[in-house]
């Protein structure tokens, strides 16, 4: 409403009238009016124009938008919020993982791979991989997060009715962007979702960065292994029958959301593939829940993935001792008469380097 | 090998012999052996080597690299290949797009949603809306393009090998990506799989982007509407059974290009999060079909909607027609004495204009 | 309880207590608490201990089970109320159907293939072949339904504590079962996870069944074919901006949930497939919210559909009348000199009358 | 043609050249006739006149069927003799498995969930849960193997031009259906997909099944566990640059096979929700690559199956070793002074007779 009074479409009483009965709507809506409309914004509108009361100022409550344009946009607020909470998870999980990576670059451990020995590594070259992995995951959160867009197209996505209100009808949609924080894309994209898809790919992507840190804890938390240990106590990880039990959850919960993203992520692509007409029936609702369950996934686990970081218990000596075990088998391919499995870590110190470097200047 | 003979590990000699040799080598592998190693790398080498002879260059071959290290980089040459095929693709497709939408930009129509009559607008804008999907599409595509990794790590990611056959590894492993015209990412990739999603996001926002030309073109092209029609005829279209069949036959199988895509970028995801240790059992191995079949249905799918739009059929005098005859329902929203729908298309030459001004600076 | 009281584990007065302590307890739980566990499980069991206060009779609850046990069990319980709704709604669903296709047996209509004109059919044969859909699926649900089984393992699947309370740990089981209603399957299915995959299979098959209803209505309601239409009204259907619109909402929200179901039984059908160990990490919760929304979208989009089809209006004559004036298309194929559409249904009305047959004989 | 001739629209003769003509056709078509017909069958049509020669003769090809007549049935057919070969390999496989169980029905090893020591199971009751995956994958397999269905409708599924050539045109189609040893579903499947999303269901469990065994091996197979070993040598597992590597090789083609088959059988769902009209665009085209990829996986992964168990190293007193160094732990459930953890297996034995005998009754 700020952006058709900002050309005289609007007063500035009825603006702060309906921002005033806002206040005093029900966000919680009746299933079947929702289901009737198809969306919550009808019962929405309607809860809000009863709320106004003055039938003047009720008639200018959505004006000129049409229900897509009001949920795309309020999923992008929510993505914003989201993305925010899930790039101060990664910033936590990422310093804590350079420090792991800084302190543990001597630590040699037996390199695995296809589940079997294979050469020497460190453990700092792995958290220097896993924090690449959230490097790129946060570049990629950043990226989109700055281009969210504002939807506003009106009806059929040419800003008729906004046209007859006010003179600059696309000036109108750039003050309704800026007054939100989003971007004005310089079209509607009822139909056109890549600002959906982009969002999905770069929230699958923070997934699958957090989904190896999880199966490595998995893997070299088992018991046989004991290499890592994911902190338990204080509640966590305790069984319903097993009092000895001291379950790696953080991990099991992250490995899950792994697991979950990419469904999600595919749903949007294939939603935005099928965008007939200008807009498009089923393939438009299948996107809500998709979005909205990637978003919860996401803050979710790099949440847990910063606190899973921060209690991680490395055990620098049972990976040297297992790896001096397994020295002949992790130096076979190298040959000669070395023993010493750190005398074989290649470039292992300068790969944490190069990935401590990015980290600091991203 | 030119990497290792840059730093003196191999001679220019056996280099050339390397590459003589290859030329030899009948990459059609026996299935048995690749699933004796799980790779078609180990039969290849074992080829290759045969071919070269002597058993002093023979060792050079496949020397400080691991099986992933040659598939990783495979994949990405073959991604290279198919990115530039789908990118001229595209590049037609776009010109094509741009020109319909410059053509009718005046042409009303129906707007359509939820499938029922909604507001006026102009197929020019439909055809812009096209055109930024092929937009976005074309620049994700040059993005990931250009970062096109090699794959360089040896065994454990280590470049441990490399570092006992030349003085400086990553130096190697630079020369290595440069004479394949590829990026040296820094630090190997082995288990974080970024490249490879991005790669496939790309892939899957081009699927979707040509996906909803051809939805349009099959609802528009309906008999009963008749507003737009693919050219058929040279073969096209025709039907096994029924002589008076024309289908719009590349649009059916852009649609289920589209309907697949989506499916093996989540595989890609899926696979990126479970890269267990320093390289995956089976999660890796699953990439491979993934890619390559999304990477086929992109290059297929782009030519084909190329095709599709350089002999679309736009009859805007029906479009015009229905307009008018359906103009009480496509008014109804401004109401007033209105009756003619052209004059209620809002910004629709606006957002033309904006899409072609893309289009020209891209 | 009563399985453990039945072979003289736990007192008559112990299960009552428990069983009436259960109603004061909050099954609203802190998500603190359930992310502390992994499940709800063991928050609801100390709950529930505190609310039965006796020491003796609280360290009777959840004894000898496991969580998996609990939530495996819950999900079938939640199934089974959930198919039965189902059911319950494709029976109405066929019911309508079926007297649609007995009326319309004779009601002939264009036949379309890849969006273009074929031969003629009648509206009989397509809501015959609707109906097909639905027997399949009611007997997939029916199927299941019938097998749905109780988990019963204990910590390692092995009934060893349960074992240490009564004599016959298997006949408890049993019991459990019976009580519950569910099925004991001869042993847990801790990592056999076909009962959820079985389940899933058979809800996706019914989303898809009633997603085919909604595409054909979509499409055949469009206003240029106009022979269907969703019955609108009483608040059905209606836009936020556009006074006339009579959106086909219910279609549309069923085509929604059927391009949504096939995401989630793949991803039951992955979780299964990783069921490692004797309980698996991370691809055990992953089902859960998968099984939720199949559910839940089965449920709602079988009600959905029953209604769509009671509402459903047909217009005939429009179908005629279509058939009528594309006759010499829909007739290429036969050749010769007729003219007449509905002279050429071929087999229709036996199908017809081969599903009403299947229908009647359910 | 045999159908036809059987009620006299084709003669012996004709029939006969017929079958001759089409042992000389190449099958292997151009791709650019294929797409321009969207589907293999006109191309080849085309092939069988031209060699058949006689026009007469020529013009009974191909007559009354339509494309997807063609298609749906050889994707039967196809099925047909993949279920056969993966059935037999799931005989062997189950076989083994079942000898296992049996031989290690006392064989105590510790038990795992959520990756940590959970309590005593034994390897029989491992291998026992994996029979059940195998037996109720092949009782899935066996299920829709019964019930393959011919296709058979003509171009809008009414039989309508088959119904011009013979007196009885359902009756041709029972023909039909009986010459290719398939089944006759009383009306056609054109839109109505069960039978192919059936049919993935079951390859879909099936892949899991495996999965389940491979993910096992794998686990206990890590160096660190040592309790299972896949049998290697023969050319089996060895790495291209590590000489002393071993690696899983088959479990780790297993393991990417259950990775993959449920995004196939979820693009089957998906397919089979939106077949719209009398034959679906796109939609009905995306199911090939999807049935065809499960069920190679399927064949193939089943053979790998047999043949890593047949070969499947068991460890019983690294097993047993294990589970006694971790007595303590793994009979903490129990309490009380048991330390030996083959007291302590519960009903683990009668598990296994539970899946021996259904193995034997199967």
């Amino acid at each position: 409403m700020q952006a058709l009074a900002d050309q005289g479409a609007a007063t500035a009483d009825q603006v702060s009238c309906v921002a005033k009965a806002a206040t005093t709507v029900d966000p919680q809506l009746q299933p079947d009016q929702v289901e009737d409309a198809g969306t919550p914004v009808l019962p929405l509108v309607r809860a809000l124009r009863a709320a106004v009361g003055d039938p003047e100022t009720a008639a200018v409550v959505h004006r000129g938008l049409t229900s897509q344009d009001v949920l795309d946009t309020a999923l992008m607020l929510l993505a914003r919020a989201a993305l925010s909470a899930a790039n101060a998870n990664l910033d936590q999980l990422g310093d804590r993982l350079a420090a792991l990576a800084d302190a543990h670059r001597m630590s040699v451990m037996a390199g695995r791979t296809l589940t079997q020995y294979a050469v020497p590594v460190t453990f700092g070259l792995r958290a220097a991989q896993w924090l690449v992995g959230v490097l790129e995951a946060r570049a990629g959160l950043v990226a989109v997060n700055e281009r969210l867009p504002v939807q506003c197209g009106g009806a059929g996505g040419t800003l008729a009715l906004v046209g007859e209100l006010v003179p600059d009808p696309v000036r109108a949609a750039t003050v309704f962007a800026a007054d939100l924080g989003l971007q004005w894309p310089g079209l509607p994209w009822h139909t056109q979702r890549s600002p959906m898809t982009r969002l999905g790919d770069a929230l699958a992507e923070t997934a699958q960065a957090l989904g190896v840190i999880a199966e490595d804890v998995l893997v070299l938390g088992r018991p046989e292994i004991g290499e890592l240990r994911e902190r338990t106590g204080a509640g966590r990880g305790a069984s319903s029958t097993m009092p000895q039990k001291q379950n790696p959850i953080l991990s099991v919960l992250i490995r899950s959301a792994a697991i979950q993203a990419p469904a999600h992520v595919a749903q949007l692509h294939l939603c935005a593939g099928q965008s007939v007409d200008e807009r498009a029936p089923g393939s438009w609702h299948a996107e809500w829940p998709a979005l909205r369950r990637l978003l919860k996934l996401v803050v979710t686990a790099t949440a847990q993935a910063a606190e899973l970081v921060a209690g991680l218990e490395v055990d620098a000596s049972t990976m040297r001792a297992r790896a001096e075990e397994s020295a002949a088998e992790l130096l076979s391919e190298r040959g000669g008469d070395v023993t010493d499995p750190s005398s074989y870590v290649g470039s292992a110190e300068v790969f944490v380097d190069v990935a401590l470097q990015r980290w600091k200047a991203r």
